[in-house]
């Protein structure tokens, strides 16, 4: 089955303890794209400005991506700049400039509005409320968002999640919008905001799943060095939301299988500056290292 | 199979979110003992002073433990104090009083010298290696430490390490000792100290193994409330002990058990303070939660 992930196309800043890259191919929507097209068709939804490089369209195209609804104008793309020098658990952001995206109001084909599984990246909530008023009868709808629409956004926010089925959330957003210091009873309360799953990112320390059938908990993959975690929870949720889409189904095995899948997709992804390590990455080589996870956890 | 604990038999004075709790009984063999009995017979290696309440022995008697080489001396019990106001995931000590601790020298009856499974707590490195000379032919010889100990008394520290099977190490004192940031790479770096299996603790985040032959991870029993979790390190190691005693083995499959059956014992301790939730303790409980957690984790 397609997917659609409405999110950001991007220049990427990024300094780690491994080195610096400048201007990297980036994103949340491309991000999601590397590990959600070893298991689907991705159409991507975005914009990027007059500046944005011949040579990454023809990147996105050979990943056999949908850009369709990849609109170009004028203007500056999207451009983030980040540092991880003092943790790589989180980046300081040093600039963020929104560019075209500022005023971005997508405008999707007719045949994508039929899509079934949706993927809002972390965007405005209005934006992300807009997209899913697009569709015409989606089957799974699932949102990330961050702390800055907690804060700045908060009713939009719990206006959107009311209509999505899965909400990501990393462990300081589950903590904030909930207000609650334990995870599980964090999982409960975001539950009770809306969406029917609640999956929460912990980053190297893995990630719950909750919804009222069953509760999951996986540790991360564990990689012996972390170049740079910059998009890790949008491939952690490409793998999740492609592995969905191609088994269909939202059964306890299915699920913990998309868990793991997702996990080990964000495990290359740290692996490597940007998209150095995703850009090239084979479903035969998710599928390896899956086994090799399995041997780690499964007991 | 019987195991001999070295360790603190200890009144603790806890304060956490969830209220305060003076002169309970603690102390690391203690807790240590709590999950082990459920698997083994266990000799507790300690000392406490005239002042350690009759009806603790009592405790300890009725739960099955051996107290042949429990010294009672003249002088004060060991006591701690600590405050988790702030962070549930590390105490702040307000007061360590080591009592007659300070001068203990464990005489063990002649039939513990030949105790085949040997967990030395978290003491002076001096003293885990006496206990392991007086030792006949120890089979499995785990080893527990903190910072003050990588601080105050490395080299000693290092020594003692040559002569044991398996260290136990939390998050911080694995990358203090090792020097390296990544975990998987703190592991192999304590691994070459001379333990040929290193497990490290990560508190709420659960556990990586790693040892020449094989390499686990597993994340923490999900818990919804965290009541005090001090002791939980010691009781994981009693129900990973305990269990490797019983089967006698070290596959692959046995150490994954230990670990599972450790981390469950764990979730009870936390979800009481100090002994009241593992006092109780059946292993029938032990092995109704193990389910739920193999549905939790296993894909």
């Amino acid at each position: 089955m397609d997917v659609l992930v409405l999110g950001t196309v991007a220049f990427d800043d990024v300094k780690t303890p491994s080195g610096r890259r400048k201007k990297m191919l980036g994103g949340s929507a491309v991000h999601f794209s590397m590990s959600c097209r070893l298991f689907s068709r991705v159409h991507l939804v975005s914009v990027v400005g007059e500046d944005f490089p011949q040579s990454y369209i023809q990147f996105l195209k050979e990943r056999n991506l949908c850009l369709s609804s990849l609109a170009i104008v004028k203007g500056r793309t999207f451009s983030w700049q980040g540092d991880y020098c003092q943790d790589l658990n989180s980046a300081q952001t040093l600039k963020t400039e929104l560019g075209v995206f500022a005023c971005f109001q997508p405008r999707l084909a007719r045949g994508q509005k039929r899509i079934k599984y949706l993927f809002l990246a972390n965007v405005d909530p209005d934006l992300q409320h807009y997209v899913i008023r697009c569709m015409v009868s989606p089957r799974l709808i699932a949102l990330d968002s961050m702390n800055y629409w907690i804060k700045n956004k908060l009713s939009s926010l719990k206006k959107v999640l009311k209509n999505v089925d899965i909400y990501f959330a990393n462990e300081q957003e589950a903590k904030d919008l909930s207000g609650e210091i334990s995870l599980v009873k964090a999982a409960k309360a975001l539950r009770s905001l809306g969406p029917k799953m609640v999956l929460i990112k912990k980053g190297e320390h893995g990630v719950l799943f909750y919804s009222d059938k069953f509760f999951c908990c996986l540790p991360a993959f564990p990689v012996a060095k972390i170049v740079d975690p910059t998009g890790a929870g949008d491939t952690f949720a490409g793998g999740f939301m492609g592995y969905l889409s191609r088994r269909q189904s939202l059964e306890l095995p299915v699920i913990k299988n998309a868990l793991a899948f997702g996990t080990i997709a964000a495990s290359f992804n740290v692996q490597g500056f940007g998209l150095e390590r995703t850009a090239s990455l084979t479903l035969g080589e998710l599928k390896k290292r899956m086994q090799e996870f399995k041997s780690y956890v499964c007991f």
